[in-house]
């Protein structure tokens, strides 16, 4: 009955997608079938249940950004994360220059924006940022209970070639005094952070680990804390949508984040985690019939937090 | 033993008062006693706990702008109310003058910034402003079943002589096009709104209302829809708390509107409804010790929603 | 043969007309002939040159900012002229909200945008804001040398009564102190002054006082200090054409003032005044064949300073 | 009696000195003595007046981007110029991030701040940046009128290794297809403009033939297009003392272009060229005792062209 509910969404939802358009800023992103759409759901008792393209691979990007962030709070500490990278939704979209003071701080970013996440990846543990990036996986692949994570390589030496806006986002935090080390280090292990690849399956087994507060619901492990789950799914709610957050908490009303690759991944805390997938996005960057699955699910569902 | 952890919080907090300040920009609010903290809490099944100055009276102040928000969706709704205000935090303070884009638009606005609730007020039924601030003022009531809120005539006075920001907001909002009528009047409705007297009971109350999505527990009356009620508390999750509203969902994880009255309001969704009040604010314009009151009723009592 | 150059520039610029509009956003000037053009030369040696629609009267709107500003340093003197109203380019349009800093401050405005000269009302000596603006008027008229220059009511009630984005303005300089009286008294003032009726002939002899150092070569009154003159000469080099004015420092070469009334006035520094009209306007606000007839002017004449 | 009157300004000018600082941002100009001051005049006549420490060395700086303009105009005309790299003042600092609108455009910035100069140095003629750069040396020498002009490595390699902020804004350039070439080699071009070693007397001269509207005095070559000089010149009148231009059009009244390494080039169109050195700085950048011994000088010879 539920996956017969999932399968009338997916069906549902395929008039949305002509509304958007996939990502060409990355070539190998510009490639994407937009007739694709996929969901997956890890309910509380284990259950799972999917339907459509839920298998199909796609690259994380911004998806990742809140494993970056528990990653470096599980390194770091509260205390240095929240001194390098403020929490407060910024007004603009993910990849904007405009700071309306002279000088660039933490409070001017959060970690759902470019900014924040590549200044993050600094306070991942590690003396290499191989090391780092290696940690950053291990950390996907156990919340995933997927073994078999990988970056798509081709994915990853596009956005290396053509990510000239994240490389001066990455040069302005270093003449700021943000960052430290070498540009390009840093922006490899982030440029291979947005390039993992991962199913909707995926997606929603990460989810459902911040859902159950650090806890992998299938082995009984806490993999972090309670208050760093809580620390990442509270900024997945106020931020998680780029600018499209407050009326994502409106139409959908819970924490969720997106990627340009297409994939959403949606926290319902203590209950669910969900992963959605579509690659059509809207002029936010988010999921065109992405969005619209999980607002039909919240409305079948009753899943909004508010 | 409720009251007797309410007791102690109040009194905990006391530590926090000398952090801040009470708002000076209305002269009769600089004349607040930074020491008086109170608490009130209106729970699930209809009991309610308090401890400290709970009965002491404010000015709502900010704290009116979820209602001004309620009434406006409504009298006209959900399509009118979006049309004129965006729900996207702005990365601002409550009263910034700082668009990034030549012409203003609803996009650059949401309700809890001053500019979005003053051109909200034009939304609210009524011939005249003096009939849809009696609307609003009726809601008040009804919503914290207290028939005799009331305006404090001397801080509206005291309002409409030193508003200078709010009156330049109000006429860049004509000069835009997105509002009509006489700016003198809509501001005596906004000025009257943001000076209807409450004590911590009151906020609990109306809060309680909201967390049970429109029905006022108390009676059983349906006072909105559900989809309204969380229209509101979406947007306090994302916006309540000014430019403190991410570090406040992570510190704190539940809907809330503050006001420089010294007053919050807290939403459980589902749960309960928390009035919190104490004049000295930090750079937010927040309550300092109602913030800390919160966060460690949160402590206590795991109130996040996240 | 100076005058038929002049009846050929006028002719030749008629093809400018088509590319600009006559502002609309105060109805009275919408009533204007976009086809009018007309231009005045007071030279060096007293002699005076014209061709066009020279004696059609018009009002000087943002034209009159150089004689506020004047007023003001005549009254007050540089110190209280510069703490109040700084000098630099803002980068934005005449009338922008977008200040980058949270605070306005004077140097974030300038004389010759619409907050610049509102404030600067202020400094004109005057017990009351008629007296101030008589005084105003008074440096004009002896600047222009005509005793009949008078303001047109028309187009005074006019502005004062669409006047939003101006009042926003006001109401923000005194919502940072910058100015303390009435804000209707100060518009008042600002108003009138923009609604004085000028011909091309009363903005050539203006300009040419500017042009002497202030002195008045028809008489040989001194009527302000070199110094002065060259504060708002060095003033309108800089900043005259809003945010055309590098463009036009390249293309015309002199400093000049230009109003929405299709006026501009320009200032050949020791050489001569120069006044244009013609309606239509550009992007920026300046009048296109104004614009253009200037730029001929100096390609015949050799009149750039650089 | 002239060359009297320059020691006298550079003895008075000594008491600004300890105003500023010498810039830091760089390790090598870090280095520089603060209380070296010189001066040196190129007149009409092609005399020569001078004090202070005029022939000591230092590195160009901004001091060179009229010359990299100049380059652009004459390799690639004023049509791709212009379409490239707009004329305004930004009301912003020369390093400034803060752009008002989400894309960057060639309307956002000007030939005076770095972004600008940066952008220029793609429209040099030249297969590869070694020749861009070797072309750009060229002009510098022809119009110094000293083929001995060098590049200080030392500097050269400091500004490269310590260029962030550089860095971020080419590759904001290159993220909004305003730039194609590899980043690095368009900064070496730029580093290495920037590290040229001039004397007062090479400043001097290279103003002198912009004064000259491109005709070399001393030998009556035309260097280049009197359209072209006046380009240059007008946009240094408005943009070339950075964020101080509007101040210093006031205070000294003739076209300027100041550099972190605490030189000052003034042109004086149709009179004389003119290079002041200082190395401790204002807050806007310039030279503070440079500035000072400008306006002295103005007061003495009357040479602001207001």
């Amino acid at each position: 009955m539920m996956n017969a509910l999932l399968e009338k969404i997916v069906a549902d939802c395929g008039e949305y997608v002509s509304q958007g358009h996939v990502a060409t800023y990355i070539p190998q992103l510009a490639m994407a079938d937009p007739d694709k759409r996929g969901i997956y759901i890890v309910s509380d008792s284990g259950e799972e249940f999917s339907a459509g393209d839920c298998f199909d691979r796609f690259t994380m990007q911004s998806v990742v950004k809140p494993l970056i962030l528990m990653r470096a709070l599980m390194d770091s500490g509260v205390e240095k994360v929240q001194a390098l990278v403020g929490v407060e939704a910024t007004g603009k979209p993910f990849d904007a220059f405009n700071y309306s003071d002279q000088a660039l701080t933490g409070a001017h970013i959060n970690p759902m924006i470019n900014t924040g996440a590549i200044a993050l990846c600094t306070l991942i543990a590690g003396e290499t940022y191989e090391i780092k990036f290696a940690r950053l996986l291990e950390l996907a692949r156990l919340m995933a209970g997927n073994p078999n994570l990988e970056v798509d390589e081709s994915v990853y030496l596009s956005e290396k070639e053509t990510g000239s806006k994240n490389r001066a986002l990455a040069y302005m935090l270093k003449a700021y005094g943000m960052i430290h080390d070498p540009v390009e280090e840093i922006l490899n292990c982030y440029f291979k952070a947005c390039s993992i690849l991962v199913n909707c399956r995926d997606l929603a087994k990460i989810a459902n680990v911040f859902a159950h507060h650090g806890m992998n619901p299938a082995t009984g492990e806490q993999i972090f804390s309670k208050e760093y789950a809580r620390y990442v799914t509270a900024t997945l709610a106020t931020c998680g949508m780029y600018d499209g957050s407050g009326k994502f908490a409106l139409d959908v009303g819970f924490p969720a984040k997106s990627g340009v690759g297409g994939g959403i991944m949606g926290v319902i805390p203590k209950r669910m985690g969900i992963g959605v997938f579509a690659p059509a996005l809207d002029k936010h960057g988010n999921s065109v019939a992405g969005v619209h699955m999980l607002m039909k699910l919240n409305q079948e569902m009753d899943l909004s937090i508010y």
